[in-house]
């Protein structure tokens, strides 16, 4: 112990270098986890002790009374997707008389970063993530789970992170997609999509892309349109210029406020759907059924999804064993008229 | 100070029956408030020292450094209102280099008290409050402003609470858009609607009953239908029985996901819209353009409403002086294809 300063504050990190065992590790043992045994635990106290060392009172204080406070920090509300998994969250949240704030990043990494910064504070017990489209890194969430706190991804996930995993089937669900509208006539099918989130927008792009090939179409990169992640007037231009570029007599469109830009600027064009456009999209809304005219969409269980994450959180805070590294949840295509012959 | 047993924890309540002062004085002179005279700050302090006052550290440590976080607390998300009044909120909290979590309520009071239990331990600074549809009972908002909790009230407000409150115009809206309905030639006109939110939801009946007697047209209770305050497909039955039994051949509709059962009821009972039914709906939906037909709304100033409940909270936060007590932001009636003659 005699490389510690005399003035250097003792905190976690230095404890866990002298005893050579992980952060995580410290902070469970400081926390009596039910996953360090007892001879660790011992040997942890005994040094925080001799040391002198402070917890945090703040993080320390909720610890101990646990926060009963889960965060769910989501990109964005607008899209139905997110309401109705925020929905079955809370089934879970209030079964265990939890209570869930909601964290929004704005589709911003740096806004991110800003909310893990402060989650590490000790005002919740655990985190269910669905990632904001920037983000790259992810070292703000490593920190997070080093100093003990489980987090679980859900839709919007990253595969260099090692915690549990709620996802869809984006790959499938794109390919059907996909090969519906080829079976409904189309032949010329473009992919409308927003850029960011890799492993569900790639995975979506794959599978449409797969689909063309199997069905002996050559996928053009000038077929695909990457439009901006939130509504705005704009977006029905570059669909419009796009739609009268390439003549498409189809399209998957992989974000839901997408549709709205795509029924517009059919509608400025005059063109008939689904007799000129074809369309199926990524969505939850109620209103799929009462559009002009009604939408082809892949439904995804955004409730169950939700739940499920929330259920693996709460196996993880209350102790309980789990081998679930990843869940893939299944979507529904449904078809309306806007993909009818 | 003999009034104060030994044994007894001093809190700031004692405090505050000592020196004859409200909690609210007393917390504020403790977090050094630009509000409380430089005597009284010493007043409560020296007694706070004698007695040994330990302040709640969880509180006071955040009240020190301040939690640079505001709560807000909603009934729900799925509405397209509260998003965009969040985006509004969120210009605000942004340009303070705060962030926000948000609370929701679920319209369930009790769920509401919980959380306002919570808002009292010192995690956020401010609180931008629309209610749920079941409280009635303001005691737990009091209850924080006595904490010295700054709160502000938007859309879904109460009157009995002397805080700001920023409102849209509820009564003329409604109103106008019965007269609107009246002009395109409706004769028998119903009002859909939910039960909760006195000060909203009474606004709103009070406008379309007047508008009615203005043009000697006598309301008629049967007239009102009261649906379930989230999307079931039940509410589809009640409006088709409704429109069977009363055959309006207009309707005002109070809530956005009302508008889809609507539409439903009138697509199962052949009903054309708007050849046999007229209808026009408070949202502030994307996809009203886009539906079959193209639905006329009343268009509240969702974003400006959150930025300006944002503002007001701020100017508190910084302790600016106000005069405002309520702002009335009006909301637009934007007549399409659902209203036409």
């Amino acid at each position: 112990m005699t490389n510690i300063k005399k003035d250097e504050k003792v905190n976690m990190k230095m404890l866990a270098r002298m005893l050579n065992l992980s952060t995580a590790t410290i902070s469970k043992a400081l926390r009596d986890s039910y996953e360090i045994s007892a001879e660790t635990k011992a040997r942890v106290l005994e040094a925080a002790t001799k040391l002198n060392y402070i917890p945090n009172p703040f993080a320390s204080s909720l610890r101990n009374n646990r926060s009963k406070t889960i965060a769910i920090v989501l990109p964005e509300i607008a899209d139905s997707f997110f309401s109705q998994a925020i929905n079955g969250i809370e089934t879970v949240v209030n079964e265990h008389q939890y209570h869930a704030l909601i964290y929004l990043s704005h589709e911003n990494y740096a806004r991110e970063l800003l909310m893990f910064s402060e989650l590490n504070s000790g005002r919740v017990d655990g985190v269910l993530l669905s990632l904001s489209c920037e983000t790259r890194d992810t070292a703000h969430i490593s920190k997070v789970l080093n100093a003990g706190l489980p987090v679980v991804l859900f839709d919007r996930v990253c595969d260099d992170i090692p915690v549990v995993k709620i996802k869809t089937d984006d790959y499938e669900s794109a390919y059907k997609a996909t090969t519906h509208l080829l079976e409904q006539g189309c032949t010329a099918i473009s992919l409308i999509t927003i850029a960011g989130y890799p492993s569900m927008l790639e995975a979506r792009a794959s599978g449409y892309r797969q689909a063309l090939l199997d069905h002996q179409v050559e996928p053009d990169s000038g077929n695909v349109v990457i439009c901006a992640n939130k509504y705005t007037a704009e977006t029905t231009v570059s669909l419009k210029d796009h739609f009268q570029k390439y003549k498409p007599d189809g399209i998957v469109i992989t974000v839901e406020h997408l549709a709205t830009s795509a029924y517009l600027a059919c509608k400025e064009l005059q063109l008939s759907i689904p007799a000129d456009m074809k369309m199926i999209c990524f969505t939850n809304q109620l209103n799929a059924e009462i559009l002009n005219p009604a939408l082809s969409t892949i439904q995804q269980p955004a409730f169950e999804m939700g739940r499920q994450a929330a259920i693996a959180l709460f196996r993880q805070l209350t102790g309980k064993e789990t081998e679930l590294t990843e869940m893939v949840l299944p979507s529904v295509l449904i078809a309306r008229a806007s993909t009818a012959r």
